[in-house]
C-alpha cells in the first residue's frame, strides 16, 4: 500500500483524518451490504456469489486503510492487536464472563 | 480471537451483523480521538503518549473485529486485501493519475 | 447549536471533515448500545431505562453533529430531506417493490 | 418515512440493528464525498455543484434513517436533542471552556 501510494503521489492525500474518513467510508460500504439481510441467515447467504466476492472486497477495502493509516502513524498494527487481545483475555476471565454479553469496555 | 471467542462461549453474540456494529463502535472510538486535532498536525500529536498509545488500542479493536468477522465469514482476508490492491493498481495506472484525488471507485 | 457553538469559540474546530468524524463517534456509541442485544429483542429492551436513556442521548447526538454539519455548509435538512423522501417515492413504486428488501440504490 | 415504510411493508426490515446498519452505510458515503477535500477548503468545495446536490442527499439519507429509527424506538428525537444541548450548556460553561477543543464527554 505504501509503494501503490508513492508511485501514484497520493500520500498529500493521507493524513490521519482523511484517512478515517475513506476507512469510514468502506465500512459504510460494508454494512450496506448486510443491513437487511436477516441476522441468523447473515452468514450462509454469504457463502453464495455474487455476495461473497463483494464482501471480501469491502473488507479488503477496509483492512487497506487500517494498514495504510497505521503505517502513516508508525504504529505497528499486528503487535497492537496482540497486546489488546492479551489485555482482554485478563479483563475479561473466562470462568466469570462465560456466556455472557460482553459488556462493552 | 477465536479462541477468546470459543473460552468466553461469546461465539452465538457473533453474527456478521452484531460484529459489524462492533466494528463501527471501535471505529467511532477512534474518530473521537481524531475530531478535533488540526488535521496537518496530527501525525505529530500522535507521536506522544497518552494519545498514542490510546490510537493504537482503537486500531487494534477495530483489527480484531474485522479479524473475527473475516473468521465468522470464512474470507481469507490477507488474501482479499492482496487481490484488491492488485486490482487496484491496475485500474489506477500511475501514469494518469499521478497527483490527483483518486476518484471515489 | 450555533449560539452553544459561537459562546464556546468553537466554530474553529467546526469544519465538515472534523464534524463527520464527531458524527462518526456518536454513531459508533449508538451501535455499542446494540451491538450484542439480539435483533428481534431490541425494540422491547430499549423500552426500560437505564438504556432508554442513554440511547435517547446517542441519537440526540447524531443529530446535533447533523444539524451543525448542515448549518456550516449552508445547507437546509429539512428540505433535502423532504426531497430525497419524494425521490424515493417515486423510484420505489409501492406495487413493484411490496414486502422485499430494498436494493442499496 | 413511517407511511413511505408502512406503503411497501418495509417495516420487518426496520429493527434497530438493521437500521443503525443503513445510517452507517449512509454516514459511510457522506464521508466519501469529503475524504480527500483539503480540510480548509471543504466549505467552498460544497458551495458548487454537483458536489452540493450529492451532500444534500446524503445528508438527508441520514437523517431519514435517523428519524426512522427514532420512530421505532419511540423516541422523540427533537426533545432528546433539546435536552442534550441543555445539558452540554451546563456541562461545559463558555467562561471555562472558551477557544479550547472541547474533551470527548
Amino acid at each position: 500500500m505504501r509503494v501503490f501510494t508513492e508511485e501514484r503521489d497520493w500520500g498529500k492525500f493521507h493524513d490521519p483524518k482523511s484517512l478515517i474518513l475513506a476507512l469510514v467510508g468502506e465500512v459504510g460500504e460494508l454494512a450496506e451490504l448486510f443491513q437487511w439481510l436477516p441476522a441468523d441467515d447473515a452468514v450462509t447467504r454469504v457463502r453464495n456469489e455474487p455476495l461473497r466476492g463483494r464482501v471480501g472486497e469491502e473488507l479488503a477495502d477496509v483492512l487497506i486503510y487500517m494498514v495504510r493509516l497505521a503505517d502513516v502513524l508508525e504504529i505497528d498494527l499486528a503487535d497492537a492487536a496482540l497486546r489488546k487481545l492479551q489485555g482482554s483475555t485478563t479483563r475479561f476471565p473466562a470462568d466469570e464472563v462465560r456466556g455472557q454479553a460482553p459488556e462493552k469496555a
